[in-house]
């Protein structure tokens, strides 16, 4: 049998479902997988050993018995760190919930996912709090992208998406306040879905910016992607931020692919803060989508300047009791701008979220002509280890604030956005935003399913794996 | 026939009707009572005279060819000055607005009026961007109370209140962000609706605090109040704080009154901070409305604080561009407060408004049990022009910032209010607050009507007018 990184979610459960392997074989490979190449990676923080294997003889406890077997049968996954798992603390990548109580039950999304068979081999590391772009934890150690260990994983769900490019996993979860889902999934050169902000509940994961947290799946295929987003559907009601939207089962829409989408490219900012590679990737999406049009979205830099606010503002507020009792245990990188966005006047921060009220507004009609929005995910590809900036557009930017550059105005829209995976020419992945209008997420898959299939996103195993 | 102030909605439609009375002789005799009237209350700051006297001779002429006449053919009203009315200036209280353009359309509310055949008579006076509780504005002046005019009408929609209260419409149009509807209808001893948050449409109305912001009407009978209020609703897709929701008749409901309804005295809070003249009309209330038990609101002086904390924030927010630049056309009793509002740190603004999202989780489950709860709508009844202080529970009180001490918790959890007058053994009149679940403004007004209909509650006219 091929490795189990080579199978689609549907072939692993045909493979159990025949008798080829059991769920404790798949559960102990991805163990041994785990323990081979996380070392070099960093994208773990905790492994759920016991867990994984007693999921997995459950599992094959029904399998015995003839029953029908979930949809996410012996599917291996991980979780970052910031959604609460039984048993388990739940860090948010910060050293100060070190000595937290453990997690008294499983977050609503791990418990969808353990309800569907699926089986947890650990939880992953991030940037602390979900505060940057680039997973370089000060307390935990920055995670390794999978394709040049010397490079960063992108953040702040930078061990989500290591851990599924490395192929450690089928799938893993992440959270996306300003681009934690889409910098990473870019950097790694795998899929991410960020949801329509509001659709999937976040109850047990740890906020970090109540008016702009999404949670969300990372997969090396887009079909995989869509079964597990199609099993987090569904209403919530502890979730306040929540919208009763009904549930799209998205995985069967996706043999539609490309038919009717009217596709277009974003011009001005998104184009202007990105180096020649992300607009190669750009033209060959637009090629394949058909996308002969190019279109603005106005005022893109006030978007993001007011994410950035609206961020720091509540993340301050969220870390404000902490922050006065003990600041000494915060993340060096993060601790002043948390007090400053504390501190920022209550204007800005009304003001910000009048503007995203007004941008949203401005936006929406944009959707009257199009289906999807293509830009890329990231200025570049993977950076350095500990580089501070780079140069982009005749500027040298600093790259922990300005990776997400691309997709800060996105999610502070509430869009919906599938990042899809191009090579360079240096062989290094880089992923292309698919944005679909509001509660579209089966839009953006199918665009997705569509690239994919003709082998224009393409998320390979790194070659020194093979 | 009797005077115009005596009549009811019905009756006056009726008399009509029958051609007992034309609609221009009503504009008539409304403009000359306010102008008799006027100059010692000063509640309107503009007379629509020729407007009405128009919207009048359009109703004879249906009345003439013998067409169906709209629900309030020929109801004399006036609206605060802060909803836009074609051709005249939205003043919103202040000078700052003198020189504003005349607005292009009617308000929302006001067309909705409009379109039902009543007649506008003016623009009332309010404190200066509705935020007070006294309408004592330094600019056009204080209102008067109808049944004392050494005292105040109360605020910010004092000349709304004043004008009804002493007869010089049949109803009138205010705002309510943290009690200016319930506090002036309180101490001029009339009735008013503060509907659920986001029932009404508040598009063409100037904006104060976006977050709490409500419209309401006032009357000197519940029959009036209904119908007025049954004619506002309506979605308007303009206004996006507005929530969809059904439209209840609630006029043909008001027969059912008290009957069914459980209701009980808020305690705690709301009793330790009145006087005995407020407790004793509690008590009153509470007996005809077989209100037995005695329920509290947790926390309510905090709800209190964070209603303050978002006002400040937000209205600072709103003015803080004319602040900069033109502070010295301000009015002096709120530059400072808006300022500072500005200036707070964005964590409390995003606190209070985090504090409000659980301070609503934990009333709400009141209401599994409570259909109406009963609380005084001001400390005490009027108290003189330029007093700075009351005295209530032993303390000293700032009169402009206290007045609305027992109504801001409520409107901060959004619920709907109607406010019923009663009267003090000083013969001042006092408002209850008859609270009722989200959405359920038709229980308000039917326990409303039940203490009208039985002389618990009671609107007469000021006796020097009889």
């Amino acid at each position: 049998m091929n490795p189990l990184s080579a199978l689609s979610i549907a072939e692993i459960r045909a493979a159990l479902k025949q008798g080829a392997i059991s769920a404790r074989e798949i559960a102990q490979q991805t163990l041994e997988n785990i323990d081979r190449l996380n070392p070099s990676l960093n994208a773990y923080t905790h492994i759920t050993r016991e867990r994984m294997l007693s999921e997995a003889d459950h599992l094959d406890r029904i399998r015995a018995k003839g029953q029908t077997l979930p949809s996410l049968a012996a599917i291996p996954y991980a979780v970052k760190n910031l959604f609460d798992v039984t048993g388990e603390t739940t860090l948010a990548g910060a050293s100060l919930f070190s000595d937290r109580a453990p997690a008294k039950q499983d977050a609503w999304a791990v418990g969808k996912l353990a309800a569907q068979g699926a089986l947890l081999s650990g939880m992953l590391n991030m940037d602390a709090y979900a505060y940057g772009f680039t997973t370089e934890n000060s307390h935990y150690g920055a995670t390794r992208n999978p394709h040049d260990t010397t490079r960063i994983a992108g953040g702040s769900s930078g061990g989500s998406a290591a851990a599924v490019a490395a192929g450690l996993v089928t799938f893993s979860l992440g959270s996306d306040t300003n681009g934690s889902i889409r910098v990473p999934s870019s950097l790694c050169g795998i899929y991410g879905l960020k949801p329509t902000f509001g659709r999937l509940s976040r109850s047990g994961s740890q906020p970090f910016v109540a008016s702009l947290d999404h949670v969300g799946p990372f997969a090396r295929r887009v079909r995989d992607l869509a079964a597990v987003y199609d099993v987090m559907q569904g209403t919530d009601i502890e979730d306040r931020f929540q919208a009763e939207k009904p549930i799209t089962q998205t995985e069967s829409l996706l043999p539609r692919g490309q038919q009717g989408l009217r596709c277009a490219v974003l011009a001005g900012y998104f184009q202007q803060w990105c180096n020649d590679e992300a607009k190669a990737a750009v033209q060959q999406v637009a090629m394949a989508l058909e996308a002969c049009a190019e279109v603005e979205l106005p005022q893109a830099e006030l978007a993001r300047s007011a994410a950035f606010i609206i961020s720091a503002a509540e993340g301050g507020n969220h870390y404000l009791p902490q922050l006065r009792s003990q600041p000494e245990r915060f993340e060096p990188l993060s601790r002043e701008r948390l007090l400053a966005g504390a501190m920022l006047p209550a204007a800005w921060y009304v003001q910000a979220q009048r503007f995203r009220a007004h941008f949203q507004q401005q936006v929406l009609p944009l959707f009257e002509h199009w289906d999807i929005l293509i830009a890329p995910a990231t200025p570049c590809s993977a950076t350095r280890l500990g580089q501070e900036t780079m140069r982009i557009n005749g500027a040298d930017l600093p790259i922990r604030a300005s990776m997400g550059m691309l997709t800060q105005p996105i999610s502070f829209l509430g869009l919906p956005v599938v990042t899809v995976p191009l090579k360079t020419a240096s062989g290094l992945p880089i992923g292309l935003q698919l944005i679909a209008p509001p509660w579209r997420e089966d839009l953006a898959l199918r665009a997705a399913y569509a690239l994919e299939q003709r082998g224009v996103a393409n998320c390979s195993l790194p070659t020194k794996q093979g």
